[in-house]
């Protein structure tokens, strides 16, 4: 058929998610075919209770398919009524009067706008939401692996960009995880307790339902008769109540979006971190043309973890716009609603995007063990200061001990010379076996043993 | 003792939490006197397993008095280190000190700033969490009243703030009861999954834990030993890992409390629109002095659903900060941590206070059927034009029943008459039971089993 | 040429700017075109100061034609660097090869990802902004025109949902129009002080465009002297600095657009308001199809304010997101800069399509003078109570007069009788004119004369 | 006078603004003091019209002293009207009646809340905003010096957390200043365009005004002759037209703060990157406890750039909320104005405060240029690949030359070699005077010249 004509939604300007299936999962195509499928649900629906003949409802279902409406007069003509569905109803009815005019009759039988686009958000959402579940699950088992690989791989533990004390590698790895894991968490809570099907009609009332339904002998309940089975044809959860102005499912997925772009922008901005150049403790994966400047050619950007953390960026604020739509006014608000849609997608695209980078991102880490020791001696010794403090309280008291340390800290570093050249010449000290003390692999503390522990966490969650 | 001044903090820009019980839940002096049980919990919880003698541990609780220091001292020294624990730690060590000496040595022994006010900050929480779910459970009782007594009340249904089909006002309850019925959920999530305890030390390897500990015996899980006694004598729940960047609790408390205040939020903003002088469906409770304003006599501000949803506009912003607080660089981060800590306050407070001002407002909120009914009558039979449309579909087809009955009600509206009137001299309707069709009450549809649903969910959940 | 595929931005979940010039301004196609713009401007610019032959430059110019390149495949390509540049040059150098090789070694000289991406937003900002100039000018024009011809329009004044006390329509009508004007102000501020051409090479220092200088003689400013011509080429302002990491323009551009959107959504909100179907005082101009609903055939929605208000739930969000990307590390940073594209944009076409819907909404206004006389006297004389006070207090004392109305209020409303007769029978207003004292349009202030104020603002404005 | 409790706002949780003077300037004492100023203005301000006698003016101005009256109760008390300011008129009428009772009749004479708080607010923020120009001018001193000082020291160029090409650390200084320049012009902006004085009565029309004034021959502008001199008393701009829901100024504080925060929030990050252990290129400046770590006696934390990022997490959110509230419906919204209250003050206190450590941060920033060429050394070469990668373009072409340096790099760094031995075995190399090419110092391009250029406008703008 003859199309309106719009501009292209490459992602030319959001190479977080350009290209990845969460793109191709939340295009306009996809919504536009989303509503169809909703509009099929509900014919189906309605012909097992009864409202419509089977028939129909099977020319309805088959007639579904969105290229064969011009999206584009369809989204220009969204402007007239503020939504894409009062458009849409009279060109789907007549597609489908093409095939069948009676069957025609019955699309969108007692229906409203709200019922078709949130069910069909929500058939959009548990496509993407699918998709992070797989790609995180693939991102904790790589960093599981990197966790476990890496158990006591020493690495200078950094507070406020300072070294602290000595860790291990597996032990960041397991943090990465442990947040990798939450996120699972609630997205699975989330698309389990299910993502709704939205059914109420004009005001959440049912009502035309109902009155359609009179003929064919009526609906006890009103309507409500028709929300188990609608609900089951989208293989969407049955809601309680309409949903119009009760916007859990909506303030739900924003919180689990911006959960996911959070933990995984964790894992992102300390890649970005530990693969500066003076640091050099990870690389990016490499891949053909990766991480390129237009300029300089030595450079390898870490791209993937860039990709991640500018989406960690936007996620939140779009969930905040998501959370102050649950004010929502009467029984249908006049823009609140209309503010969800946008933000919503794109905080799906975002959150899609970057658990796809995230995959390759944990799966290809290049790690450097020698850089991370090399790193670990920078301050000759002050990384262990604390643990040299510890020893000391004993002999001198807490806060002598701390002030003792601080003092030869600070002269060691002022002088250039280990730290240990210095305390060697303090007599508090003179019963110390410095050299053990002095040495960071043995001041990683529990690191090992709370590795082990989110991989129990890991395996049990996985079965594995 | 003598004290260092500073302004009060009352609440004066804040009506919405000023004098509630969160008010004295978030005070400063509230944090410092948590933090404080966090010293002492963790010198009991190291009594348990032998690191501190528990006579000193019992010396370390009876001193873990907040006005015994001088507060707004140790705040003003918190610009030092960029936290207040840096200097509380001395300052409550000489507290100690003055009772025994030796005890002091104990004070905050192997700890670190963050694990002092990470679970500071979780018994803060846990207590307005606890008072946020006694309010909203009172909320939904009195909203579980509302719907019942007024299962059947009509009242319009509006969309886009106009008339669109008649509706119950026990369904609008209903609708404001299910939000709330989410809300305490996620509160009780939240809190019975468990606010953790923080126990991590310097860089999270709980080192210097272990370290203290090795002149008795030491830990063979390098500190792990320590963190289910520490939680434990917090009540708060035992985390896998240390979380000083594993952000999860954080980000789920802006979750819950955005989620909290959205759902009043809603209630809140419908009361305003029912209450309004044309609509006047509604009117917040009267008390002395309540909604009075400082010129005109004659006003009766809706000032309970202004609190709250002064709240909703607020908190999700909060919460925004506190999700992207999850991108936490290194062990402990350099902005991101000391970015969450009056954002958490502020959002704990308001959704504090807005759940307190709604009990009030639910329990109290007058009724006024009389003007429901008189504003459903306004249209003149316009309000259920979509079920005489429903009625002509099977006579003249579904497009022409909505052209003829969109003609009509403009029509019907331009001359000011009845759409009764106007639709009498339509042939198309000559054997229809136009009074039937035209009164309102009849087309209320699911409304009475739905308020029925949520009803039901609402006493399962509170098992009466 | 064959084109990779993607899906189609139609604006299908964004009612406020699908069709809308704001639209076409700010698509994938529109921002590739302006990245060839940028491109080619360099050239000219380098060869006004010798570095390009003049010659070459012109073939690059004809060959910036973003239908000659493959934008999907660019979008995809993006990913690899995470930002299009990176494949655009080649792609770019290769179309201007096949008319002239030599040409083709110029291209995108001495340049970087950055220059070409910033300066380009600098031009897709420049054309949305005109577009909001433009239309905000008609809004102002149509809001002067009705704040001038209601200038003594009487209507309730409402407060916290409550009628106050008279005001007039032109008022309100002025106060749309000073913030119109207060936004215009912002829009031509941002505009004139110059959208800057963004010129820094790799790393803000220049240095790749002196090296390639140097053959035809150099640069002894090292660069510097290729920003002026080249920002004359763009028609865009000479910048003091490069801006990769001082991000003022777009902090700014953030700042305006949010501004635009509250401004805009400030009168929506109120046509929401007003148009409600039990106030009714305004409705939005009528058109063919314009705010119907899929269901009810007699609905009228005011969708253009709906429209604007959604715009300005979302805009603030993104502004938030820009404003944050200001703290950027190093010479560019890794991920702040990335997610300011998709947030400038989206602020961008919401602004746009909400002015341009705000022209019609202001141009077609209906008001209903007489549903606002009757609103005004709903009340029946509490909504002058505060002049009756005010009378009063020189008789009885301020505390007193307000006592003796908010009683006197009460009684009315509550025996449903005219605040008049209650008071007729209070002694101390025995002297009083109660019938000219109770009628509101003796009671209007300063409203004639604030408007003529804003009016005044306005003339010497458009320099009408 | 007794009192009633509450707790301090100490700035327990809010380093970045405890005990400094935005902290003074914003507390519950000095807006209630602001409100009391208010109301004398308006007193002395209607003397000056003839509404109140000269005398009466006097004592009410003297009694407008904060610590007279019981702030925790007025703030207790504010729960009931949503706003402090219903209560707080009883409350300063009795107290200027202890002295003088028919003064006390004259108090908040025709007056409403918001004309009293919304002035209080300006005058707040005038207040901190006259703190953060001096600040920032300071910081703007510092940031030329470094620039000139350093305006050759060579330092890496970093992109995307990678070495790029060679700048110089007075270029880095320069874009900070640049940016201080930038918010130094918008707070001047803001702060000279004038905080207007809010004053409109009860909906905007100023009527009570001119109602009180009737008595003494009455105001031919209905009250508009009131809104200068009142101005005047508070030294604050004279608006165009009350604001109670022209949210202008409120909007444009949020942007300016928000903007204060990003442009220090970008030097903060940077001073926190160089001071990286592995990077050590500059060091805050030292002081007696300053970034001490409660553990680690050898730490010394970048604090004051932490309590800047801190704040520059969250003033945008602030900002997001005060843009938002410009959605403000009727002549007094219910819930908007009310949520701007504790945003504008916590944005205000937190720029305050950021902007008061940014003066010892700038001005005692300790910079080791040893550290800068150590770490320019670091790629052994590579951080010129851009500038040779030039300098082989003319003789192999602009592919070829970066594709051969990429080669190239990649293999110097495989082998850990330098670069330039790699180079020196390419034959199209061979008549390249490879020592100069690969000589970072000589590859800054136009470093010193914008370096000038910032200069310039520095001195241009402070005259100096």
């Amino acid at each position: 058929m003859s199309r309106t004509a719009a501009g292209t939604d490459s992602g030319l300007l959001a190479p977080t998610w350009t290209g990845t299936p969460a793109e191709a999962s939340t295009c306009d195509e996809a919504w536009l075919q989303a509503m169809l499928e909703v509009e099929a649900a509900l014919a189906r629906a309605q012909a097992r209770i009864g409202m419509v003949p089977a028939a129909h409802a099977e020319v309805i279902t088959k007639s579904a398919e969105a290229d064969r409406l011009d999206l584009v007069a369809l989204a220009r003509a969204s402007r007239a009524a503020a939504n894409p569905v009062v458009a849409l109803v009279p060109a789907f009815t007549a597609l489908v009067a093409t095939v069948d005019p009676a069957a025609a009759e019955h699309v969108h039988r007692g229906s409203t706008s709200q019922d078709v686009l949130d069910s069909a958000a929500m058939l959009v959402a548990r496509r993407v939401l699918a998709g992070i579940d797989a790609d995180l699950s693939r991102v904790a088992a790589a960093l599981a692996a990197l966790a476990e690989e890496h158990r006591d791989t020493l690495v200078a533990g950094r507070t406020l960009a300072q070294h602290a004390v000595p860790t291990t590698f597996g032990l960041k790895a397991a943090g990465w995880l442990q947040l990798v894991l939450d996120a699972l968490a609630r997205v699975r809570s989330v698309a389990s307790a299910g993502l709704p099907a939205s059914l109420g009609g004009a005001a959440g009332t049912l009502a035309a339902y109902g009155e359609h339904a009179k003929r064919e002998g009526g609906l006890p309940l009103g309507g409500v008769e028709l929300i188990a089975p609608f609900a089951e044809e989208l293989g969407l959860a049955e809601p309680v109540l309409p949903w119009h102005t009760v916007r859990t499912p909506i303030a739900d997925l924003g919180a689990v979006l911006s959960f996911v772009t959070g933990a995984l922008g964790k894992f992102a901005v300390d890649v970005q971190t530990l693969s500066r150049t003076e640091i050099g403790e990870v690389t990016e994966p490499a891949a053909e043309g990766r991480g390129a400047s237009s300029a300089m050619p030595q450079k390898r950007n870490p791209v993937l973890s860039t990709l991640i953390v500018s989406a960690a960026r936007q996620v939140p604020a779009h969930a905040m716009v998501l959370a102050q739509s649950m004010v929502a006014e009467d029984e249908r608000p006049a823009g609140a609603w209309h503010a969800e849609w946008q933000p919503l997608r794109e905080a799906l695209r975002l959150a899609g995007g970057a658990a796809f980078a995230a995959v390759e991102l944990a799966e290809g880490l290049e790690v450097h063990p020698e850089r991370m020791l090399a790193n670990v001696a920078l301050t000759r010794g002050a990384i262990v200061a604390e643990r040299l403090a510890v020893a000391l309280t004993p002999l001198v008291g807490k806060a002598k001990a701390k002030s003792l340390l601080t003092g030869a800290a600070f002269r060691a570093a002022a002088a250039d010379v280990p730290l240990g050249d210095v305390l060697a010449e303090a007599p508090e000290l003179a019963a110390a076996d410095l050299a053990e003390l002095l040495d960071p692999a043995c001041y990683t503390g529990a690191a090992g043993p709370l590795v082990d522990r989110v991989l129990l966490r890991y395996r049990s969650y996985t079965g594995s």
